[in-house]
């Protein structure tokens, strides 16, 4: 789906535990792109559509036990069809990139790593609601424990929804839901260290979708 | 998940196109089975639980394109997850009986045979979201085309919700597809005559569950 001939557009995700820095590496990320004359959509999930930002609130601003397991990982792959639908797959249709702010591998780090919900089931789910599309580079954000947890407490109460509340044992396992990903996918995946000066993880980026570049 | 040494409540859903009387026949029915001395739990799809009423809010009070057929199915089967997770499978598990109008064939005569998904996706969605539950009894209504178009014309703007204002091709291909569900099981499936007076109906409605009564 993202590559016919050159004439579609790469699909690029950033992808990591809350506290790395992926909003602002993925504005970053877009601009350093529209530097080099890509036109770039820059999107985020859950949400990235009128009808996915309206899933979005049922599934962030609710209380902690609002949504079973079955019933959130079904609303994540709905809001996602429709990203996929309006915004995503016609922008690379139109030869445009597109860079997200999370996608499926946060369904599967969240939902399978840190709430037990079977990989394959977030799978099946993603392949009848968006004809299993994947990026062609996902760049997961990575730095210790201490560091993320510092970061999210510096955000205060932007930090404060439903699934950034957790604990951190949660946060960990999500963590290892990650790095197990990636480490299944290496051709995909490229896992980035976001320590250090942002201007530096950029550059980290940039190296790693080096062979995408026109 | 249905029958369990007979510590478990009976599931008894409704289902036809709009029109045939369902609700109200779902109302008199759980008066009869009442009468019987047997605890009922009335309730209907999309909704019957908080978090599924709200995202049948989503679906049916959207513009008309609001919605792929994609994202749809799975909106359906997140609504139907919560529903069962909260209200159906607590319900049958204390011994009380069910009675549901619409259910998972509803999206299968929608969805599917009304808007093309695949039967098999959406049969997967039911596994994945809601354990794969299915009606101990299934009661399809059924009256001849031009009745339904009347009695929907009737109710006016009652009826007037984004599904229901499709066309009458699309209400064809819904009936079409509820006869062949309830043509491949027979033995969950009872076809029921729905026109002449409501009581007759309601005994009708009786006769076919008789097997099941205590």
């Amino acid at each position: 789906m993202t590559d016919i001939g050159g004439a579609r557009g790469r699909f690029l995700t950033l992808e990591g535990g809350e506290g790395v820095g992926k909003s602002t590496q993925a504005r970053a990320l877009a601009a350093a792109l529209r530097a080099r004359g890509i036109k770039v959509v820059e999107t985020r999930e859950p949400g990235g559509s009128p009808g996915a930002e309206a899933i979005r609130e049922l599934l962030l601003h609710a209380p902690a036990d609002a949504w079973g397991r079955e019933a959130e990982a079904l609303l994540f792959a709905a809001a996602r069809a429709d990203h996929v639908a309006r915004v995503i797959a016609p922008a690379l249709a139109r030869g445009d990139w597109v860079v997200c702010d999370r996608f499926v591998d946060s369904t599967r780090a969240y939902q399978g790593g840190g709430s037990g919900m079977d990989d394959a089931d977030i799978m099946t789910l993603h392949a009848i609601g968006s004809h299993g599309l994947l990026p062609d580079r996902s760049l997961l954000l990575t730095i210790d424990a201490e560091q993320a947890a510092a970061r999210r407490q510096a955000r205060g109460s932007a930090g404060d929804d439903r699934i950034e509340g957790r604990v951190s044992a949660f946060h960990e396992a999500v963590n290892r839901g990650f790095a197990a990903i990636a480490a299944a996918e290496p051709v995909r995946f490229r896992v980035i260290d976001a320590a250090g000066a942002a201007e530096d993880v950029t550059a980290r980026l940039i190296a790693a979708i080096d062979d995408l570049l026109p």
